[in-house]
């Protein structure tokens, strides 16, 4: 585990009005501070290894009403206000579907539509 | 990070009724078969290098009623039924203060008078 890895905090997205559970994500101390400081989801990509703002290619950006950090401080949950759907796939929630392979989500966009020909970015 | 953490997979557990998040853990698959084949939550712990099943000793057992997946399968979202607190501090979920540590949450047990002296152990 880097340096990098010990400081990052878990962060639980949720939708703050119908509670549904969005996305998991990371965050450094810099992606916190933005977030606090813009009211935009800010996160710490580890597949990239860059700081990213949630919708800052697709628009869905993440509006933040509220957060709660958990009894060891490990994991920030960020109540937020969705623009368009939190998942890459084009789904509502990155939790669309079952273990199975069953979708229960919702689709709220075409990722080629909103990321174009090259495919995903965040 | 071990090989065990890169096979560890991030729980979510929200309550499956009122849509609260409870706790973040983790699973490797042992804890996810077991989970699946009791309808118990179980987790690995990292802290302490074991499995455990949630509730073991407080009696605050997670009743599976749902279980979910992200897009990029390193994240799975329970949805239980949570018998007294998810959290070993007394809250009902984990997440029960704000940033600057106001408590938002509901205190539902005394840990003392559940894990006794010794203090906590999940």
């Amino acid at each position: 585990m880097t340096h990098k890895e010990k400081e990052l905090k878990h962060a639980i997205v949720q939708d703050y009005e119908t509670g549904e559970v969005l996305m998991l994500a990371h965050m450094d101390e810099e992606a916190l501070r933005l977030t606090l400081e813009t009211g935009k989801a800010h996160f710490w990509s580890r597949s990239r290894g860059k700081l990213w703002r949630k919708g800052e290619e697709s628009g869905h950006e993440q509006l933040v009403k509220d957060i709660l950090i958990d009894c060891d401080e490990d994991t920030v949950l960020l109540k937020v206000k969705q623009i368009g759907g939190a998942c890459h796939t084009g789904y509502r929630s990155c939790f669309y579907r079952t273990l199975d392979g069953k979708i229960v989500g919702e689709k709220v966009f075409e990722p080629e539509e909103v990321y174009g020909a090259k495919g995903r970015s965040e």
